[in-house]
């Protein structure tokens, strides 16, 4: 029987304790919760705040009592802080307040990031008190309820127009609020060519967001009119005033109890392990946004997302109890609603493929959802990123209206990915079809067509 | 310059024709039409009769000026008649019906099909005449809708339950008939499983089609009471009477004139051709619902469908200017809305894949399509079918209500049977996931760890 101690009850963590006990069922699995949410959906926070999730309860993946009932024990309010590597032996402050050790056979550390601060002065001192907001936890997902609900502020700055930021900008426009939203790049959704991004920025519009670009924040003060976000627009001072300020801008690996063990930090900061999710260190290993990122285009990088957190987090959880699994690796798929746009993107962008040692080349094109003679159809636009030596796939961004199955559709760009195909074997990919939903070549496929039309590569005419 | 004549004006034919245009503006490139309606889509004319598409001309895919504009030479309502291998020359029936022939240096050709009979007597005798109608063609679209309009019948029976056949029900449903539906086997779809074929049951129920299986028609007769459509259940005699028979029980290859040239037939009658197109004889090619069909996981057979036929007729349009593309294969992917109800399908099932020398087993899980706790979600059905002997994926089925993105969901399961991953594989895939569309383990995968849960192939649990 294996003990096994694993820390943090995010996706990483859970994804373990759930794995190894379903491999494993006398495996001895005790969980460290910093707080008492074990398993909730922070990816759905935001939904909780347009008020389409009600209860705060319904966000939990599963419920305390679903996870014990799979045979794992939950040790919630308990903060690890510090381990023992020699004497497998993991520090914990328990709920009351008292030092405490639990003695393991491997560990698992799911320890996760921590919201980035991005350097804007003043997110020191003020917080929920003040009307500033993080949002990264369950806590501080109450805290700013509170405040919504008690000060019934009127307007908020979002600093940031990233996933999680469009998203509040959403929730809060849901609420009545007039919301700001402030971009340090040209163009919201970053994570996107700005092509795509402007779409978004529309879509922003279009809900009476306003949009500020090339805008950093640097600091963030109480003023008689409420609170004040200062900083830089191109070259000029800028200064905006709300009655809330939100603060968006990342996160950063939460390595400190790894670090202090021994571990090695790599790209992102992040702890270092292997496909196998090894520290190192022995009879400890890793996962989550804690980590560094194996990618199958990148080699390692820093990409934390909850759904590699689980993937990393499965592996881990099957190796700890005795398996050999390998993380297959990212390749970096994301999608975002933004209110009836989604956003989606998958492997690598022009510039990103470049800085790899890749030679891409990036096409547009844009394509039905659906056969047009059928009601309802709508224009999905894509960018497809290809390799101009060998024709192999790069990367697809791709924008289109709720309903055009663009979540579903850069998945099969996701999977020809993982595979390493070729653009050109885009168009050999048996995709379904029915007027009401498709075409005879799928909208991925026109896409990938558009460029193989550009570059030819396909082509050995007489 | 390549003279390339093409016979067929429908997927195989025109898409030969594009791509030929497309990589060599040089070529010379005739394209024989038997009607005067080029580059149709067949599969939108049900959505012709639901009243979603109008007027009927907006079903094809590019008009005749379009099509004319890429550079080609479109003869309508010209009928081939024969093929001079050795001399390459294709006899003709000009639209004046005086035979003429056109040299060509190279040949396509893509005949399609031909609707099937089953043998059902009174099909040689009776037709749109006399309200029994097959659909297949522009030519059968006008004239059913002729009959509808004019007799505006109250009620129709469709023998066969198939696509075409429950979309048909569909369209006779929303223009106000009371359709039965006629159906051979035990449940309708029967592409799909029976557990999943009872999900589309029960959506034509809960739309008051009347659904009659185990019922073979073998006669349509005109009493006075109507057209009675005749045949056997379960052993008794059976007899119906509509006011309009529509029979709609698949397609044969259209294979006469390769036949005649010298071909050799193989997999359900089809024309046999290799991989790039070729049929064996000079200079001629052919595409589409004619011939055999390279599927990636059973060698040769005969599966024709829309999707298949334009990827065939791009390969044969680019080897006859002289390329050298081969067709990558078929894997089976198919999907159908029926009402508010997504069926699709990809690869083979369980029966499928046994008489193919597989190992299948086939496991059934449900999943929502998107996190539970945000508004609209639905389970997905699934089956999936893998080899117990390596693991490998060989099948899906998947049913969900509209909206649910089943029709792009089962492109992942194509993309990976295309690349031939395992079940356990598909848990690797890097896919898309925010709470309004998906979940951190998408529906693809929680379908697909059910099937590893119950072989437990991945597992090596110490």
């Amino acid at each position: 029987m294996t003990h096994l101690a694993i820390i943090g009850g995010s996706d990483a963590g859970i994804s373990a304790a759930l794995r190894a006990r379903e491999l494993d069922p006398t495996a001895d699995v005790t969980v460290v919760v910093a707080d008492e949410y074990p398993n909730f959906s922070i990816c759905g926070i935001p939904y909780y705040f347009t008020g389409e999730v009600q209860p705060w309860q319904s966000l939990a993946h599963r419920t305390s009592a679903d996870l014990e009932a799979t045979g794992m024990t939950l040790r919630l309010n308990t903060f690890a802080t510090g381990i023992d590597v020699a004497g497998r032996r993991l520090e914990v402050r328990n709920p009351n307040g008292l030092s405490e050790q639990i003695a393991y056979d491997e560990l698992i550390v799911g320890a996760g990031a921590l919201p980035s601060h991005a350097g804007i002065t003043g997110l020191d001192r003020l917080g929920p008190a003040d009307g500033v907001h993080v949002i990264h936890s369950m806590g501080d997902t109450f805290a700013l309820d509170h405040d919504l609900t008690t000060r019934q502020p009127a307007s908020a700055i979002i600093v940031g127009a990233g996933y999680v930021g469009l998203e509040m900008a959403e929730a809060f426009t849901a609420r009545g609020m007039q919301v700001t939203q402030l971009q340090r790049g040209p163009e919201v959704l970053s994570t996107l060519d700005p092509e795509l991004g402007a779409l978004v920025h529309q879509e922003l519009d279009a809900h009476s967001v306003e949009v500020i670009t090339n805008t950093t924040a640097v600091g963030i003060e109480k003023t008689p009119a409420g609170l004040a976000v200062t900083g830089t627009r191109q070259g000029e001072s800028f200064q905006q005033t709300a009655d809330l300020v939100l603060v968006v801008v990342g996160v950063r690996p939460n390595t400190e109890l790894l670090e202090r063990a021994g571990a090695s930090l790599g790209a992102g900061g992040a702890v270092v392990v292997d496909e196998r999710m090894r520290t190192g260190l022995p009879h400890v290993w890793a996962a989550g946004d804690g980590i560094v990122t194996h990618h199958r285009l990148l080699g390692l990088t820093y990409l934390p997302l909850g759904t590699t957190s689980h993937k990393q987090g499965r592996v881990a959880g099957e190796n700890a109890i005795g398996g050999d699994r390998a993380f297959a690796g990212s390749v970096g798929t994301q999608v975002v609603k933004v209110f009836d746009l989604v956003a989606a993107r998958t492997g690598l962008r022009q510039h990103e493929a470049e800085a790899a040692g890749y030679a891409p080349s990036t096409v547009a094109a844009a394509a039905d959802d659906h056969k047009r003679y059928y009601p309802g159809a709508h224009p999905i636009q894509f960018r497809i990123t290809g390799d101009t030596t060998d024709g192999r796939l790069l990367g697809a961004q791709l924008v289109g209206r709720r309903g055009t199955e663009v979540a579903k559709r850069v998945d099969t760009y996701a999977t020809a990915l993982h595979a390493g195909l070729a653009v050109d074997q885009i168009s050999d990919l048996d995709l379904s079809y029915t007027p009401p939903l498709g075409s005879p070549w799928d909208a991925v496929q026109v896409a990938t067509q558009a460029w193989d039309a550009q570059h030819r590569l396909a082509a050995t005419p007489a």
